[in-house]
């Protein structure tokens, strides 16, 4: 049996941080010698709810690859594809649209949550609507048998399947392969205010490239318990993110139980939980910072980077689309 | 001052009948002296209301260049283009699809009508739902500046150009360009059986390919005066296609004026008249047919001529890609 594929990526629109770290770069790099990996920046899906600045597109593609070479993910064992540089997914979307509804795509929880957080309304850019088929195609275009996403993100998978089913019903063909949805692990992490999702736009993230002193500030003002007025005041470590964090990163779990108990009945201030944290997240993040300023320091290899993996996913992009049209019978010439 | 460009073609569904001779080839073989001119063979919007027959699109693209060579399409100064051969229109329409929103697709006259007509309901295909941008970029691809399309087909058009406009604006380029109908001289010709449209769909179509037995069968069979009962009843010219046909394919005009008196004063049989276009039809459609035995002797060279416009087309589709994406400022690699 062959070794199975995965299909996994970002949208360039602002630099990675610990929320991805966590959701998915950490099971990325350890996913990477298990399966064949593709890893995908999605410019022409950031470009559709971003169309009118372009320019924060394209900025943001070489920072994420910095961020994902300085997490780990290997490019010699991990394929990085430019998604807009692969017009093998464009044509294999074009098909795509005619295996489902303009119904379906209204209906599909995922589609209709992100149009109302955008604030929409009746002026859904296309681009934007038709966004889940240009998905179902990058999917199918790596015949990727795994894709990591969210639990919210599972109406996504399973439209994709309905596609793909459909196609192959339609045209009697295998051309088109099913995925599963590989949900991760560890669940979203909160953002350091507290609220439910560590986000660029909410201003509540730590990013894989902060320096030391944006991350010591940023933990200092860190939402905490706020009955938690006095030092001797009980104070309530669930939904606490200072705490999260540390259940989250802190290799020293046994410790942190008893500082979790104290902080309980009182007696242990927050700026102590704090600085704890701080050093845990040091940790972590200078080698993560350091390497990002070590591929940083040589731009033009990381654009050859991009341009490796992106000749080599259209390849299997390119066979996926001709096993397609020839499905279809479409191309005479 | 350089040439101005058309684009003109069809959906290759079925064989091209005398409603296209009348409102569209003519004009072509006309307009082809002086435009530069681009015929898109459009396979792959056949395909979005067509998915689950695609055998009728690709059996009709070479029985659709067979008509266009048949009525004097010049291989070597038109350039017949087929769509799915060319990437670029599908990675254009992915650009373009950001410039305008369902709301406006929903609301577009032409689109209403013809999902209406095809009694989609809730289940519109998407490919079909997003054919307009599709359409706008095969405009686009070849910098047409006129487009050659039925009054029904005017907010096709206007669509194209607030996409274009909004493009151009958002990324203070000129790198699509705006385009104008061209509204044919000659309006719908009625079908055989008397209702206002000729379509395969119908029935009611004679073909530029019809044997002159068929011909004439057709011909026999036309609807003319309902009321026109005896050969001594007055009949009516208005609204009788038999006449209707005459009137525009008729060379001989002046006693057509006379035939029509007759015909309203009574004592003409619409035998006689059916004879009269009997032989004007098969004067016009003789070499037609002839042509099209000819060519279709030598499969290899339609092939070779659809891969030579394919080609050619294929260079200006790639010019304006790159221009649009530079204009994004998309690719980085």
């Amino acid at each position: 049996m062959s070794q199975k594929s995965i299909l996994t990526g970002d949208r360039p629109t602002g630099p990675l941080h610990l929320g991805h770290f966590v959701g998915s770069l950490k099971n990325r790099v350890a996913l990477q010698h298990e399966y064949k990996t593709f890893v995908l920046i999605a410019d022409g899906q950031a470009l559709t709810d971003n169309f009118e600045d372009p320019k924060r597109v394209r900025d943001n593609i070489v920072e994420v690859v910095l961020d994902y070479l300085a997490v780990g993910i290997d490019p010699t064992i991990s394929t990085i594809v430019l998604q807009t540089a692969v017009s093998e997914i464009q044509e294999l979307a074009f098909f795509l649209a005619n295996m489902t509804t303009v119904g379906r795509l209204s209906r599909n929880p995922t589609l209709k949550a992100e149009i109302q957080q955008r604030g929409f309304g009746d002026t859904i850019p296309a681009g934007f609507f038709f966004y889940p088929i240009s998905q179902a195609a990058d999917i199918t275009a790596f015949r990727a048998d795994l894709v990591p996403v969210g639990e919210d993100q599972k109406p996504m998978i399973e439209l994709t399947n309905e596609i793909v089913d459909r196609f192959n019903r339609i045209y009697n063909s295998t051309a088109l392969k099913r995925c599963e949805a590989l949900i991760p692990p560890v669940g979203r992490l909160p953002g350091t205010d507290g609220k439910e999702k560590m986000s660029k736009s909410l201003g509540n993230a730590i990013f894989l490239g902060d320096s030391e002193k944006e991350l010591k500030k940023k933990v200092q003002n860190m939402f905490t318990d706020p009955k938690h007025l006095r030092v001797e005041d009980p104070g309530t470590v669930e939904g606490n993110p200072v705490f999260t964090y540390l259940q989250i990163f802190d290799p020293d779990q046994t410790s942190l139980r008893d500082m979790e108990d104290h902080y309980r009945r009182g007696g242990l201030g927050d700026g102590v939980v704090k600085k704890r944290l701080e050093g845990v997240l040091i940790d972590i993040l200078k080698p993560i910072r350091e390497g990002r300023e070590r591929f940083a320091a040589d731009r033009g290899e990381i654009l050859n980077i991009i341009r490796h993996g992106t000749n080599k996913g259209r390849e299997v992009a390119a066979q996926v689309l001709a096993d397609v049209k020839n499905a279809i019978g479409i191309s005479i010439i």
